[in-house]
Protein backbone atom coordinates (compact mmCIF):
# COMPACT_ATOMS: atom_id res chain seq x y z
CA UNK A 1 0.00 0.00 0.00
CA UNK A 2 1.35 3.23 -0.73
CA UNK A 3 1.26 6.82 0.96
CA UNK A 4 -0.97 8.17 -1.21
CA UNK A 5 -4.06 5.48 -0.06
CA UNK A 6 -3.01 5.83 3.50
CA UNK A 7 -3.69 9.70 3.16
CA UNK A 8 -6.73 9.13 1.15
CA UNK A 9 -8.09 6.69 3.66
CA UNK A 10 -7.85 9.62 6.30
CA UNK A 11 -11.46 11.19 7.71
CA UNK A 12 -9.79 14.62 7.84
CA UNK A 13 -7.02 15.60 5.32
CA UNK A 14 -6.02 19.39 6.20
CA UNK A 15 -3.09 19.54 8.14
CA UNK A 16 -2.99 21.30 11.60
CA UNK A 17 0.13 23.69 11.64
CA UNK A 18 1.31 26.89 14.03
CA UNK A 19 3.73 29.62 13.70
CA UNK A 20 7.36 29.18 14.64
CA UNK A 21 6.79 31.93 16.95
CA UNK A 22 3.60 30.57 18.37
CA UNK A 23 3.97 30.04 22.56
CA UNK A 24 3.91 26.29 23.70
CA UNK A 25 0.80 26.91 25.69
CA UNK A 26 -1.28 28.02 22.20
CA UNK A 27 0.51 25.20 20.98
CA UNK A 28 -1.01 22.87 23.96
CA UNK A 29 -4.26 24.83 23.61
CA UNK A 30 -4.10 23.66 19.50
CA UNK A 31 -3.44 20.05 20.48
CA UNK A 32 -6.16 19.61 23.22
CA UNK A 33 -8.79 21.67 20.98
CA UNK A 34 -7.94 19.37 17.97
CA UNK A 35 -7.39 16.52 19.91
CA UNK A 36 -4.51 15.65 17.89
CA UNK A 37 -0.94 14.03 18.89
CA UNK A 38 1.43 17.09 17.32
CA UNK A 39 1.16 19.98 14.77
CA UNK A 40 3.56 21.04 12.40
CA UNK A 41 5.46 24.30 13.02
CA UNK A 42 5.30 26.05 9.61
CA UNK A 43 5.37 30.19 8.44
CA UNK A 44 3.18 29.70 5.67
CA UNK A 45 1.10 26.23 5.94
CA UNK A 46 3.11 24.77 3.22
CA UNK A 47 7.01 24.60 4.32
CA UNK A 48 7.69 22.36 7.07
CA UNK A 49 10.54 24.38 10.08
CA UNK A 50 9.64 21.36 12.41
CA UNK A 51 7.35 19.02 14.32
CA UNK A 52 5.80 19.44 18.15
CA UNK A 53 4.22 16.67 19.99
CA UNK A 54 2.42 16.18 23.24
CA UNK A 55 6.12 14.02 23.41
CA UNK A 56 8.18 17.13 23.15
CA UNK A 57 5.96 19.65 25.55
CA UNK A 58 5.96 17.19 28.63
CA UNK A 59 9.93 16.25 28.05
CA UNK A 60 10.47 20.19 28.37
CA UNK A 61 7.94 20.10 31.79
CA UNK A 62 9.90 17.32 33.03
CA UNK A 63 13.31 19.39 32.42
CA UNK A 64 12.12 23.03 33.08
CA UNK A 65 8.77 23.27 34.70
CA UNK A 66 5.90 24.94 33.65
CA UNK A 67 8.00 28.48 32.40
CA UNK A 68 8.31 26.58 29.20
CA UNK A 69 5.22 27.36 28.43
CA UNK A 70 5.40 31.03 27.54
CA UNK A 71 8.37 29.86 25.01
CA UNK A 72 8.62 30.38 21.57
CA UNK A 73 7.53 26.71 19.90
CA UNK A 74 10.37 26.59 17.36
CA UNK A 75 12.53 26.98 20.61
CA UNK A 76 11.28 23.25 21.83
CA UNK A 77 10.42 21.76 18.34
CA UNK A 78 12.18 18.85 16.97
CA UNK A 79 13.31 20.53 13.63
CA UNK A 80 15.29 17.37 12.13
CA UNK A 81 12.25 15.91 10.30
CA UNK A 82 12.35 13.01 8.48
CA UNK A 83 9.15 12.65 5.80
CA UNK A 84 8.44 10.75 3.18
CA UNK A 85 6.63 10.76 -0.24
CA UNK A 86 3.69 9.82 -1.78
CA UNK A 87 5.46 6.70 -3.65
CA UNK A 88 6.55 5.19 -0.66
CA UNK A 89 5.15 2.27 0.54
CA UNK A 90 3.11 1.26 4.21
CA UNK A 91 6.41 -1.26 4.94
CA UNK A 92 9.19 1.52 4.55
CA UNK A 93 7.36 4.43 6.31
CA UNK A 94 6.95 2.17 8.95
CA UNK A 95 10.56 0.61 9.23
CA UNK A 96 11.65 4.59 9.23
CA UNK A 97 9.12 5.61 11.96
CA UNK A 98 10.32 2.59 14.02
CA UNK A 99 13.88 3.76 14.15
CA UNK A 100 13.30 7.14 14.53
CA UNK A 101 10.85 6.26 17.05
CA UNK A 102 8.70 8.67 16.10
CA UNK A 103 4.73 8.84 15.45
CA UNK A 104 4.65 11.61 12.95
CA UNK A 105 5.81 11.60 9.28
CA UNK A 106 4.94 14.77 7.04
CA UNK A 107 4.26 14.08 3.09
CA UNK A 108 6.18 16.36 0.72
CA UNK A 109 6.07 16.39 -2.71
CA UNK A 110 9.75 18.71 -3.08
CA UNK A 111 9.49 21.73 -0.33
CA UNK A 112 5.57 21.22 -0.33
CA UNK A 113 3.78 19.43 2.49
CA UNK A 114 1.00 17.73 1.06
CA UNK A 115 -0.25 15.67 4.20
CA UNK A 116 0.51 13.79 7.46
CA UNK A 117 0.72 10.45 8.23
CA UNK A 118 0.61 8.90 11.90
CA UNK A 119 2.02 5.70 13.03
CA UNK A 120 -1.49 4.68 13.46
CA UNK A 121 -2.22 5.20 10.00
CA UNK A 122 0.62 3.35 8.27
CA UNK A 123 -0.20 0.48 11.29
CA UNK A 124 -3.66 0.02 10.22
CA UNK A 125 -2.76 -0.28 6.44
CA UNK A 126 -0.04 -1.98 6.76
CA UNK A 127 -1.77 -4.48 8.95
CA UNK A 128 -4.86 -4.71 6.62
CA UNK A 129 -2.22 -5.67 3.91
CA UNK A 130 -0.79 -8.36 5.75
CA UNK A 131 -3.87 -10.08 6.54
CA UNK A 132 -4.89 -9.72 2.70
CA UNK A 133 -1.86 -11.23 1.46
CA UNK A 134 -2.34 -13.92 4.08
CA UNK A 135 -5.98 -14.90 3.46
CA UNK A 136 -4.93 -14.83 -0.41
CA UNK A 137 -2.18 -17.34 0.12
CA UNK A 138 -4.56 -19.29 2.34
CA UNK A 139 -7.36 -19.53 -0.41
CA UNK A 140 -4.73 -20.87 -2.77
CA UNK A 141 -3.65 -23.76 -0.19
CA UNK A 142 -7.18 -24.73 0.37
CA UNK A 143 -7.53 -24.72 -3.06
CA UNK A 144 -4.98 -27.29 -4.69
CA UNK B 1 0.81 -14.49 20.01
CA UNK B 2 0.38 -14.08 24.12
CA UNK B 3 0.32 -11.43 26.15
CA UNK B 4 2.81 -13.21 28.09
CA UNK B 5 5.01 -13.56 25.73
CA UNK B 6 4.73 -9.96 24.21
CA UNK B 7 6.05 -8.94 28.29
CA UNK B 8 8.67 -11.45 27.95
CA UNK B 9 10.11 -9.69 24.74
CA UNK B 10 10.47 -6.27 26.54
CA UNK B 11 13.87 -5.03 27.50
CA UNK B 12 12.15 -3.14 30.51
CA UNK B 13 10.06 -5.52 32.53
CA UNK B 14 9.71 -3.82 35.81
CA UNK B 15 6.67 -0.80 35.67
CA UNK B 16 7.26 2.38 36.81
CA UNK B 17 4.74 3.45 38.82
CA UNK B 18 3.53 7.24 40.61
CA UNK B 19 1.78 7.27 43.71
CA UNK B 20 -2.12 9.67 43.22
CA UNK B 21 -1.05 11.87 45.93
CA UNK B 22 2.08 13.07 43.59
CA UNK B 23 1.84 16.27 41.67
CA UNK B 24 1.14 16.50 37.60
CA UNK B 25 4.76 18.65 37.87
CA UNK B 26 6.56 15.31 38.91
CA UNK B 27 4.80 12.95 36.56
CA UNK B 28 6.24 14.96 34.16
CA UNK B 29 9.45 14.69 35.56
CA UNK B 30 9.15 10.88 35.40
CA UNK B 31 7.62 10.43 32.41
CA UNK B 32 10.70 12.82 31.21
CA UNK B 33 13.31 11.33 33.40
CA UNK B 34 12.42 7.34 31.94
CA UNK B 35 11.67 8.13 28.78
CA UNK B 36 8.31 6.84 28.53
CA UNK B 37 4.81 7.77 27.57
CA UNK B 38 2.70 7.15 30.48
CA UNK B 39 3.00 6.06 34.44
CA UNK B 40 0.43 3.80 36.37
CA UNK B 41 -0.57 5.68 39.40
CA UNK B 42 -0.77 2.84 42.43
CA UNK B 43 -0.51 3.18 46.15
CA UNK B 44 1.84 0.08 46.32
CA UNK B 45 3.49 -0.83 43.21
CA UNK B 46 0.65 -3.33 42.53
CA UNK B 47 -2.65 -2.59 42.44
CA UNK B 48 -3.65 -0.18 39.98
CA UNK B 49 -5.71 3.54 40.77
CA UNK B 50 -5.56 4.85 37.27
CA UNK B 51 -2.97 5.94 34.22
CA UNK B 52 -1.66 9.27 33.52
CA UNK B 53 -0.34 9.67 29.74
CA UNK B 54 1.76 12.56 28.11
CA UNK B 55 -1.70 13.24 26.56
CA UNK B 56 -3.60 13.75 29.60
CA UNK B 57 -0.83 16.15 30.98
CA UNK B 58 -1.15 18.28 27.46
CA UNK B 59 -4.75 17.96 27.32
CA UNK B 60 -5.06 19.43 31.12
CA UNK B 61 -2.71 22.24 30.17
CA UNK B 62 -4.41 22.91 27.11
CA UNK B 63 -7.71 23.55 29.11
CA UNK B 64 -6.59 24.97 32.53
CA UNK B 65 -2.99 26.10 32.07
CA UNK B 66 0.16 25.33 33.86
CA UNK B 67 -1.83 25.47 37.43
CA UNK B 68 -2.80 22.12 36.60
CA UNK B 69 1.00 21.18 37.23
CA UNK B 70 0.33 21.32 41.04
CA UNK B 71 -2.26 19.08 41.08
CA UNK B 72 -2.40 15.57 42.39
CA UNK B 73 -1.99 13.18 39.38
CA UNK B 74 -5.21 11.02 40.97
CA UNK B 75 -7.58 14.19 39.51
CA UNK B 76 -6.56 13.97 35.70
CA UNK B 77 -5.29 10.39 35.76
CA UNK B 78 -7.77 8.21 33.73
CA UNK B 79 -9.47 5.58 36.54
CA UNK B 80 -11.39 3.44 34.00
CA UNK B 81 -8.79 1.44 32.95
CA UNK B 82 -8.81 -1.72 30.52
CA UNK B 83 -6.38 -3.93 31.45
CA UNK B 84 -5.98 -7.30 29.78
CA UNK B 85 -4.42 -10.90 31.29
CA UNK B 86 -1.19 -12.73 30.53
CA UNK B 87 -3.31 -15.71 28.36
CA UNK B 88 -4.52 -13.07 25.88
CA UNK B 89 -3.55 -13.05 21.78
CA UNK B 90 -1.92 -9.97 20.57
CA UNK B 91 -4.94 -9.28 17.66
CA UNK B 92 -7.58 -8.97 20.51
CA UNK B 93 -5.15 -6.35 22.83
CA UNK B 94 -4.93 -4.66 19.69
CA UNK B 95 -8.15 -4.60 19.10
CA UNK B 96 -9.41 -3.35 22.09
CA UNK B 97 -6.40 -0.16 22.21
CA UNK B 98 -7.80 0.42 18.80
CA UNK B 99 -11.53 0.37 20.08
CA UNK B 100 -10.77 2.70 23.35
CA UNK B 101 -8.47 5.35 21.12
CA UNK B 102 -5.35 4.47 24.40
CA UNK B 103 -1.60 3.62 23.85
CA UNK B 104 -1.06 1.12 27.33
CA UNK B 105 -2.20 -1.16 29.03
CA UNK B 106 -1.58 -3.08 32.41
CA UNK B 107 -1.37 -6.37 32.38
CA UNK B 108 -3.49 -8.27 35.62
CA UNK B 109 -3.31 -11.27 37.59
CA UNK B 110 -6.50 -10.81 39.87
CA UNK B 111 -6.06 -7.57 41.67
CA UNK B 112 -2.32 -7.49 40.90
CA UNK B 113 -0.67 -6.12 38.34
CA UNK B 114 2.33 -7.91 36.38
CA UNK B 115 2.91 -5.85 33.31
CA UNK B 116 2.56 -3.34 31.39
CA UNK B 117 2.28 -3.20 27.42
CA UNK B 118 1.92 -0.57 24.86
CA UNK B 119 0.70 -0.48 22.16
CA UNK B 120 4.15 -0.58 20.05
CA UNK B 121 4.67 -3.55 21.84
CA UNK B 122 1.43 -5.41 20.37
CA UNK B 123 1.43 -3.86 16.64
CA UNK B 124 5.23 -5.38 17.07
CA UNK B 125 4.07 -8.39 18.05
CA UNK B 126 1.27 -8.55 15.83
CA UNK B 127 3.21 -7.67 12.93
CA UNK B 128 6.02 -10.24 12.82
CA UNK B 129 2.99 -13.00 13.09
CA UNK B 130 1.01 -11.94 10.20
CA UNK B 131 4.59 -11.92 8.62
CA UNK B 132 4.77 -15.14 9.60
CA UNK B 133 1.79 -16.95 8.89
CA UNK B 134 2.50 -15.39 5.15
CA UNK B 135 5.68 -16.62 4.80
CA UNK B 136 4.80 -20.31 5.98
CA UNK B 137 1.78 -20.12 3.58
CA UNK B 138 4.04 -19.06 0.83
CA UNK B 139 6.22 -21.79 1.37
CA UNK B 140 3.35 -24.25 0.86
CA UNK B 141 2.28 -22.83 -2.16
CA UNK B 142 5.47 -22.78 -3.80
CA UNK B 143 5.84 -26.70 -2.42
CA UNK B 144 3.02 -27.70 -4.45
Amino acid sequence: MHVSQILKSKAEQAVVTIAPGSTVAAAAELLSSRRIGAVIVSPDGRRVAGILSERDIVRELGRRGPACMSDPVETIMTARIISCRKDEVANDVLQKMTDGRFRHMPVMEGDEMVGLISIGDVVKARLAELAMERDALEGMVKGY
